[in-house]
């Protein structure tokens, strides 16, 4: 298996927890977002991911795109612990809360978007992070009364780590570089605490991969 | 069932096509997203739905947000055809698609995001056409490679329509009310043209809506 990834994308850092929970082994190709004029962008990769956007996921035949689609894979595929809940009702109530954060927030704060508002607005660095400090902190906002309507519990959804999980920790470490402050979500904040202790989350963090830099 | 929703929507027009599909009975909503300052913000829709957006779904006690999740859900629990294939690759790339659509095109044209961008940087109606073109043309000419990359088919993924054709359907309309032009993208327009002689495309077609304005 092969992942196509990227130190600081918050998709790929999403897989690389997946991975780590699933206790799934891959090969990993470093796809830099900023060398080369982008090298998400070359026909080689295009030919994998036509949206050139990371991550890829490669097993044999099968190539996948998506995070979301490759996280549900792994788990119906792969042995190790289920990141999904059996309920069907719950199933769906963690999808959502992925998707909040997949669909509603990530993809605003995404290279090839902030790079539109430079170009074409003349957004600079403040501007910028008003644009993902509104986007990232309504929809941590959203997770968080998503969580307080629950019971509490020490992960997400229940007392061991899955899909909500996984979407929220890259979030909140995107939250952190774009200045956004979040102390005000304590449920979201203790969650965090406790994800980022186990070894899954930590070894998946950016700056424990092979290609990050400062 | 209870459907909350918005003629316009997307995510709302996908639902209504999966539940044609599945040939499931609902009740219906209005969340009217440009009355009374945007009845989406009333704190009794924000109890349901902690976004302030829609679709919301309630079934008893369980309230569902976010399109896919919501059609996942219906998938797996209620009669009628499969909106989702069998094998975990397939349907792995049939989530992948549906999410290029759900999580890179449609949340940049969402109404929150345009208003964003008018207030915060001037944006005028030419700009914003060239911002959702952008996003929209990018993302449909993914899913054009992602098709093309396939066997002709009838629909997205085979010869019966399912969660691909149910995101697709919503875009292209979206494409059309921003002009953005698709004509490029064969096998994309092809199957808006085959889905959209169906009774289950068509009744859920925005201008067939209770709350439908011109």
């Amino acid at each position: 298996m092969r992942f196509h990834g990227y130190f600081r994308s918050s998709s790929a850092y999403r897989c690389r927890i997946a991975f780590n929970l699933k206790g799934v082994e891959y090969d990993f190709t470093s796809v830099h977002l900023r060398k080369d004029g982008g090298q998400q962008k070359t026909p080689g990769y295009r030919a994998l991911n036509p949206q050139a956007l990371v991550p890829t996921l490669e097993e044999g035949d099968l190539r996948l795109t998506q995070s979301l689609a490759i996280i549900e894979w792994l788990d119906e595929v792969k042995p190790g612990p289920k990141l999904l809940p059996d309920d069907a009702g719950l199933r769906a109530q963690v999808r959502a809360f992925a998707q909040v954060i997949a669909c509603d927030v990530h993809p605003l704060q995404n290279l090839r978007v902030l790079d539109y508002l430079k170009a074409e607005f003349g957004a600079d660095q403040a501007a910028l992070d008003a644009w993902c400090g509104r986007w990232i902190h309504d929809g941590l906002a959203a997770c968080e009364a998503l969580l307080a309507a629950r019971p509490e519990s020490e992960f997400c959804f229940g007392g061991t780590p899955g899909l909500a999980d996984i979407c929220l920790i890259p979030q909140v470490f995107s939250a952190a570089r774009f200045k956004v402050d979040i102390s005000d979500l304590t449920r979201v904040s203790r969650i965090t605490q406790t994800c980022n202790a186990l070894p899954a989350f930590a070894d998946a963090h950016p700056k424990n991969q092979p290609d990050w830099e400062a």
